[in-house]
């Protein structure tokens, strides 16, 4: 059997390596063959609103997936007409937009935090005097990795602010004091049945994803579970979703899901009985899902800009380490280390000549 | 970085499998593709004995590993002179002939079964009677997998026997009354650090391995270890080096060795923090050594012939399943299924299932 996957970063990259032990093969979809996914797979070359490569990936696969969101429609529809698409148009266009997103999260009685939609400097400085003047302003479309968001206060310049969004739908959402940032993820099989992981618990620097500890047994993994259930159940959904969460004393509110194998994510590869890229091609595939069940307490933390020498990583006692292939360049998700423990004291010792090699400071600041 | 591999069967695609996310890629090298391991790195086309083309995988690659042992000395000393081939020459070479090997072993002080070289009718008759009328006729070279042997006793046709031999050289060994069957599997690093996954203690069925099971803890581990390791020191080894072992009482009795990574350690996939596919390439590749310490109690059992249906064997709670994507052949080696647990009985508990669905009786003998 074969999966498409539209994408071929390290996401594609990592579901390729866990779908080949089951006997179902990747082809990859993408303007160019990237260095990442090479010898995994096919790479059907063309553009996401290229029609005619798209039915040349149709016609060599059986599924088809995405490693991201942010993909034309059209095209997702055209796929979703040959009952290809898994999960869904409807999950993968919800995720596309903050405010359709929002709106979806609220209609299902899943708590976020406020917002307003933003779509003239009016809306801006009204919605800043009703947040308190401490909100963050977010482009409705395209923003990852902290693309496209501006943290505000009393003495932001709002017009400059305005003039760098440059007419792009926005929302601007109010500041939410969290404790801590959780994301919760789950797997939904093409019989329905929903299994998830433990929560992650995610620390972000500049916006991107940093390290991500397993939280096995967390007091509000039940409830966490019950939303993402609703979300899965609601969006008639297949596969790995992942929904990131705001900790906020002993509430929870949804900050953004993303239809597809998650980042804080990572760590199920060695941290849980079946990873999340293993149970994504299992439901994707049709076939039954994996056991999510922890092994152990896990970190993981990203490689962000460049491989610090592989020989010292790998020096360090039961790291796992899980090289992107891609081009070094500032920010850029290269890699990632995972280390797992019997429990979190051990975890955190074992951490400690892993931050002497990543140059961070205990719990995972940078020094 | 890249290492070739002389080969390209499951171990090829295995190590091809586990060096990736180290950034190690793995080029092949074999008379033609393979399903096994197409779409996981390149393949060299050639006979094993063709200097052209073993030259262009030398040139493509910085070191150059084994999958099997069967292999032309010529082939191996060019690229052992070039300061590619890593086991080395000696090791390899020492494993393609049972006498070689067997002479090796009892050099370094390590017990075997007693063996009686036959050259001709008359040594096998003579050596009959001294092995007391039971023993098993081994060729020196090529057998493996239970090919090229015979159980032999008091009313065997010798003549008979002389006559499929067809002048092959053989060695007639002692019946050993074993207890059970073990292999310790190690792993020895370009600095010469040697590591030691937990005993497996092997099923045979037809004469080929059945099922493994991981023994940590085993009484006698650490007697195999300095086994292994003397062995590992006198080849001046790098990379994994598999030994089987007789248990007979509490001695421990060298059958043989293979010179690359072992079917009876693929448990080491999911049941220790680094496999010995990892490791290989890590040792190889002259980076680290990974942790070889056993994540639970494992089973492994082999999928020979045909894959019973992929639906069913993932419907078994916690199995992980590796196809090798090969053409079915009965007695083929086509995939593997591990389970892990936390203890002896949970594990006993865990496969009753998977042998519910590989139609195979409580200790996995077929039903």
């Amino acid at each position: 059997m074969n999966i498409g996957i539209l994408g071929n970063g390290q996401l594609a990259r990592m579901l390729a390596l866990a779908g080949r032990p089951l006997g179902v093969g990747c082809v990859f979809y993408a303007d160019e063959v990237s260095p990442c996914t090479r010898n995994l797979g096919e790479t059907v070359c063309g553009h996401f609103d290229d029609g005619e490569s798209l039915d040349t990936l149709a016609k060599g696969t059986q599924r088809v997936t995405v490693e991201k969101e942010d993909l034309p429609v059209a095209s997702l529809e055209a796929l979703q007409a040959r009952e290809l698409l898994a999960p869904g148009l409807q999950a993968v266009a919800a995720s596309q937009d903050r405010l359709d997103e929002k709106t979806l999260l609220r209609r299902l009685d899943i708590a976020t935090a406020s917002f307003w939609v933003v779509d003239s400097l009016e809306d801006l400085r009204a919605a800043m005097a009703e947040a308190g003047n401490a909100a963050i302003l977010k482009t409705r479309r395209s923003g990852y990795d902290g693309r496209g968001q501006w943290r505000l206060d009393a003495g932001s310049d709002l017009d400059a602010v305005w003039r760098e969004l440059a007419g792009r739908p926005a929302l601007l959402e109010g500041m939410v004091p969290f404790d801590c940032e959780l994301s919760i993820i789950g797997v939904r099989g093409d019989d329905g049945e929903c299994r998830f992981w433990p929560l992650s618990e995610n620390t972000h620097r500049d916006g991107i994803l940093h390290i991500s500890f397993s939280r096995p047994g967390h007091p509000l993994q039940g409830r966490a579970e019950d939303i993402l259930r609703r979300l899965m159940e609601a969006l008639d959904y297949v596969g790995v979703l992942a929904l990131e969460l705001f900790l906020v004393g002993d509430e929870l509110l949804a900050n953004e899901f993303a239809p597809r194998v998650h980042n804080s994510g990572h760590w199920t590869i060695e941290g849980a009985v079946t990873s999340q890229f293993e149970n994504h091609v299992r439901a994707v595939a049709g076939l039954p899902l994996g056991d999510t069940a922890p092994r152990g307490y896990s970190a993981m933390i990203n490689l962000l800009g460049e491989i610090p020498p592989v020989e010292a990583l790998l020096a360090v006692p039961g790291v796992h380490l899980h090289c992107y292939d891609k081009a070094p360049k500032p920010g850029r998700k290269l890699g990632h280390v995972t280390l797992c423990a019997d429990d979190p004291a051990a975890l955190q010792q074992q951490l400690q000549p892993l931050y002497a090699v990543l140059g961070l400071e205990e719990g995972g600041d940078r020094s």
